[in-house]
């Protein structure tokens, strides 16, 4: 008998030799009919390898993260003899679950193969999986799998197999296919109802740019027809609201390649927009005492060496500036709090000063690879909505709150009604990977849930995920496709005050170490707007809009009176332009429509007589005639209603 | 006989010798008193030196540039004689006229000098000058020039002739002294009627540091005492608006040397000082059509060899940025414009959309050598007040004229009442050196000489003074001491669109190239900072100031009130804060005329009582007790009689 410890907690006997799949069924029939695959003392199994250890058991249904990744894994199995079946020939190389479905490098040799060979593949995934076979894993010698292999003149497979050691190879078999692999499948090909081929790349093997290259099919798969449905809705959703399509539509920002890649020009409307951003958290800031300040986007190389940055950014980042002479080096700022803290240094503080709250929208260099660029969310410049709260140790508890405050205002402010939140702890165990004493670690660490348990956060706890240098706080927002994006964070820091040497008169009369707060609601101003972009497809809340109203003239002959109506919404601060193209009334409406104007004016004749604006709302349609005053109130109303003032 | 050409065009007959002072005698005996410098065909020369050619000569007075020169170079010889005397055996070397003064290089030898001794030479050197002794010239040969000063021990002196040709080495006596001169004295030292020496410095013979250390002493000298008087208040003066100093007092800005010299780092007060400038000017700039754009502060190498930029910044700046592979480069942006290229190229424009004016607070970074580096003033890093408009040529003349109205908003806003233009044209002798069509040319130049004339600037024309790609219009303003500072820039542009292609569709359907205009109405942050600061020695316009009022409680008691007061100033936007220190009223006022507050509202039993606050205005006392609302008034309209809108 062994005993096996449910994630409950409670335990069980079972004799030697048990499978996953027949715990599900002592547990439930419903389980054993969704249970897909596994996890025994942390390695991932099948439903049917049996047991022989007392141990941990975690059954995964499709509802968990392990559970798709077996599924899309075999469905990457299935894939693969498919391809062999219909390509003779075709090299096989690995073939990973990832997000979102799977993929498989294969070398078609002299085939070629574009997605109009997907419909024929797919055919084929489809009637292997209707044959309900079982995934069977099974251990092979180093010798027989080289064997193998060599007789199906794979070499990459081959080269795989060289660099493992004997005793830890196997196979899976299903249906007449034969794949080297790890495991970590579903029972049988019968529960993909499903599958759907997405692209075909080319991929170098191994990634290596002077190694064969190969073609990566990549695909996904689902228990049910609707299910695959319902995603190809959301991407065909999420393709509209691509951030990098809405960018260039609304005219927001674009990229140069001279200017150089990863770095974006922000047009007018897109700064403009940026700009309401900061000028709205800088209000919300100011009201909460926070205070701004303006440092250089260089610093020399020795600022870096002595924050540390150097020795985590230096190598794989932008390399340092050397000067003609002088012998100086600078270095591109990854980071704004080194110069953040020489500011504190400027000055002698006593403890009556603090918290001392700099705030800048610091812009911040860091290298990637062009390959991971990606819009505004991966850039190689961005600008943070930076500040540092510098604290006396009693303070932190309530600044930390107040930071919650803040970015849950900006959250609500903006329309992000779904978020939760991360608490990130020391690991107890590797406490020396850490700066700082038990003591002020443990006070943090409370300070930070007692804060996100007050603030009725929706959080979770993860050990060992805080940083070297103090314990921190981060903002998931799901946005409207029911995507995860990490925000903003708040970090609690010992270290940088120790490096730059920090302190404060305290009341008694000796010198202190100040805590230092990091903190950014937005993250980084391209990011947000990356993210408003894809979580409100560019219909953002009224009072951020680029422009609010557009007025639409019957003919021209109302251009005056338009231009009237202009001058009288520029006077109430609403953002309007006026379309006098002697076009349609619903030819213009229409384009207003894409061009996701919030509200639209319509004025001709008795308009133009009655001191009126017809007014229809984008989504609502017509909502009345009235004058010009009373839709000032309409729209200034609506924004009151999202854009409350920050209450400190 | 001799033809003499005098400065207004008529010729003189003379006689062959005829001296200046001759000449000057001639036309009044008042001339004749106080001229004390010539110069004759493009030479400077003595008032005695005989004219015996046909030419042109020009006069000096005192309230020459030239005449100072003469008279501050001749004092410099004074002083070397004054120093032969008091230290035997030091070694003199060069001596020259600068801006304010002159200064001698002398080897002292075994003699430490120090300011101590400064009063004994200038002594001896007012001894000398009340002797009238004559300066003269006199040619001497190559031979005999080395042997006097070999004679002499002198290795510099000799150095400087061995350099020298034959024929071209003149001596110039005065008293018993002689040095080796090229001229340019006045008639005789009587003139000279009061020195100062101002400080002693080491200097390394011809700047090399390999070569010996001697002692430079500078000095200055003026015909009247009075005059030497006014100077040293002027300079004392100068050193309390120092904007160093007033930078530091007034908690504006800092430098950090771990960040680095020359990149300053902005306080809050600085900060939110820049940023109500930038407001400003933002605003202003949104009533004349400019659009904000936010453009990287770094651009790959190859965007600057686009420009031409690299060509000019390059071997002398800060290195290009290498990354650890993809073998790019990049540069800190020396210039905003070709990025503002880009954005223009990001779009295709109809004339229709024309003229386009993108504007950006955007921060710039061009290497100074560490000895050139001065404050705000000499910076390694600023951030121009910069725009670029594009326009059609039929455009330009008018974006001219709205350019320089702007410009004119700025300075008047800002209290700069003093201020004048120069143009700068293109050397008509040397058109090559120039890119762009004659017509072009004359167009550009015609249309801004044109809107300096109908803006009634008081401007002065430089030919050949043109940048190789268009004409400009710089300003200078002169602060309250008189001196003067080069501000803001309008430049026009064909270069840039040539290098970037950028084109427009004209109305003939064609590919059109637009023109450039670079414009910067402070220049940029820092500079702009320096010089408002030494303007007005830190008392800014009112609607500037970082706070405008500070509230006075004559004790402890009045906390709750003051705080009342403090919300109602709030409300008012007035930017206050509240003295409720334990000190007497007299203490407390006089420290807030130091630090500048415009208004003191000073707040007791009374005040509390009756809902008012007692006022002083800073310069001129007691201006009587008033309601809050009534003091909120008289701020507002004070602000609102300087900070004008801008009226397009």
């Amino acid at each position: 008998m062994i005993k096996v410890t449910l994630p409950d907690g409670s335990i069980k006997e079972f004799e030697k030799g048990t499978t996953p799949m027949d715990v599900a069924q002592s547990i439930s029939a419903g389980l054993a009919r969704n249970v897909i695959s596994a996890k025994f003392n942390d390695k991932i199994i099948e439903t049917a390898t049996p047991l022989t250890t007392n141990g941990s058991l975690t059954l995964y249904t499709w509802n968990d993260e392990e559970g798709k990744k077996a599924f899309w894994h075999s469905t990457s199995h299935v894939m693969a003899q498919a391809i062999e079946e219909l390509y003779p020939g075709a090299k096989l190389t690995i073939g990973p679950a990832i997000e979102n479905g799977f993929y498989y490098d294969v070398d078609f040799g002299e085939h070629k193969i574009s997605e109009n060979d997907f419909g024929k593949i797919e055919t084929k995934m489809l009637e292997i999986a209707r044959g309900k076979h079982d995934f069977k894993m099974r251990e092979v010698s180093k010798a027989d799998a080289l064997d193998y292999y060599k007789k199906q003149n794979n070499p990459f497979k081959v080269e795989l197999i060289e660099n493992l050691e004997d005793g830890t190879i196997t196979f899976c078999d299903h249906d007449t296919f034969t794949d080297l692999c790890r495991g970590g499948h579903i029972p049988n090909t019968g529960i993909i109802k499903a599958v759907k081929l997405m692209s075909a790349a080319g991929a170098y093997w191994r990634g290596d740019e002077k190694n064969p290259q190969l073609t990566r099919i990549y695909g996904t798969s689902f228990p049910k027809q609707k299910e695959l449905k319902e995603y190809l809705e959301l991407l065909e959703e999420a393709k509209k609201r691509d951030h990098r399509k809405l960018g260039r539509e609304l005219e927001l920002f674009t990229f140069s390649q001279k200017v150089g890649q990863g770095l974006p020009l922000w047009l007018p409307k897109g700064a403009a927009l940026r700009e309401r951003l900061e000028n709205f958290l800088k209000k919300a800031q100011k009201g909460a005492g926070y205070e701004m300040v303006v440092s250089p986007h260089i610093g020399q190389k020795e600022l870096y060496v002595t924050s540390g940055h150097y020795a985590k950014y230096g190598e794989d980042s932008f390399q340092p500036i050397k000067t003609p002479n002088e012998g100086e080096e600078f270095l591109l700022k990854p980071m704004n709090c080194p110069h953040h803290c020489e500011i504190y240094n400027a000055t002698s503080w006593s403890y009556r000063d603090l918290p001392k709250r700099f705030a800048e929208f610091g812009t911040v260099y860091r290298y990637e690879q062009s390959g991971e660029l990606h819009g505004l969310t991966r850039v190689r410049g961005f600008t943070q909505d930076d500040a540092h709260i510098f604290c006396t140790p009693d303070q932190l508890d309530d600044e930390f709150k107040k930071v919650i405050d803040l970015t849950l205002y900006v959250f609500d402010s903006l329309g992000f009604e779904n978020f939760t939140a991360q608490v990130s702890l020391r690991d107890p165990e590797n406490k020396q990977k850490y700066i700082g004493s038990d003591d002020v670690w443990d006070k943090a660490e409370n300070a930070i849930i007692a804060a996100a348990k007050e603030k009725g956060l929706n959080y979770v706890v993860e050990t060992g995920e805080a940083a070297f240098y103090g314990p921190k706080l981060d903002f998931m927002v799901k946005d409207a496709l029911g995507r995860n994006w990490q925000l903003g964070t708040i970090q609690v820091d010992y270290n940088l005050p120790e490096r730059f040497d920090l302190t404060y008169k305290g009341s008694d009369n000796e010198s202190h170490r100040p805590v230092m707060i990091h903190r950014a609601p937005f993250g980084s101003m391209e990011r947000f707007v990356a993210i408003l972009l894809e979580h409100t497809g560019g219909n953002f809340p009224l009072w951020l809009m680029p422009e609010q109203a557009i007025i639409l003239s019957l003919s021209e002959k109302y251009e005056k009176y338009s231009q009237k109506v202009l001058t009288l919404m520029e006077n109430h601060e609403i953002r309007a332009r006026i379309d006098n193209r002697n076009e349609t009334i619903g030819k213009k409406i229409r384009e207003a429509e894409v061009n996701k104007f919030p509200y639209m004016l319509i004025v001709g004749e008795q308009e133009a007589n009655d001191g009126t604006v017809s007014v229809r709302k984008r989504g609502e349609g017509d909502i009345g005639t009235m004058p010009v005053e009373a839709f000032a109130e309409i729209i200034n109303n609506e924004i009151k209603k999202t854009l409350k003032a920050f209450e400190v």
